[in-house]
């Protein structure tokens, strides 16, 4: 378990857009853009699924995730795992505020944050924070 | 093998950042924003290494990767092969380019597309295109 600092935090509330990769058990990554993404805690991101297909079923069958956003030359990628939830509160709430969006509603993805690495550019790229 | 249309192509070499992932051999994802990116056909990305730590460690292990940009409500998710050249001409130039903006080259990576997939939001997002 890692926590993030305020300015990680912040950032990922900041940027319209962060990138969610997932893989196959066997190795192949897939990588796609969220931007219906909330702060849960220091410890815990959530994700809507909305349109996920091919990141649904490689959560299913691997949770492991990788999020990463970056601004200018400041970036961070959160390695975590994940559960889904599509009942309970979580997923009522974020359900009514991606409905008021337009969009469909079909679970949450709950992002433990197992690691933090900065992805900045430079020497001190991949460096883990937390 | 994939092929880019114009469409692609042009995004992927107008956005400033993609990102990139690749996997460890049992499924753990990473992902970097990228911005040293060229395209060498329709069939064919490079990358500049400057600051890879984990995805150069991945890909000597699992060359599979995910390359993906958006802009505004379009986006694409290129998967391929990747070869590292550190090397020839290619790596030749894309040195003497990349110092000239003042980083580090350490090789490139050449990523042959296998496949191409839509990732814009709606219904149709993960669409195989090619």
């Amino acid at each position: 378990m890692a926590e993030m600092t305020e300015k990680i935090r912040n950032l990922f509330e900041q940027v319209p857009i962060a990138s969610l990769s997932t893989a196959t058990t066997d190795g192949i990554p897939n990588s796609v853009p969220v931007g219906a993404k909330k702060v849960i805690d220091n410890e815990t991101l959530l994700i809507s699924n909305q349109y996920f297909n091919k990141t649904l079923e490689n959560i299913k069958a691997n949770p492991k995730v990788a999020v990463t956003f970056w601004e200018g030359k400041e970036g961070y990628q959160i390695k975590g795992t994940t559960t889904i939830e599509t009942e309970g509160p979580r997923f009522e709430e974020t359900c009514a505020w991606i409905k008021e969006k337009g969009h469909t509603c079909k679970g949450v993805l709950i992002i433990k944050i197992d690691e933090i690495f900065g992805v900045s550019p430079g020497p001190g790229a991949g460096r883990k924070l937390a």
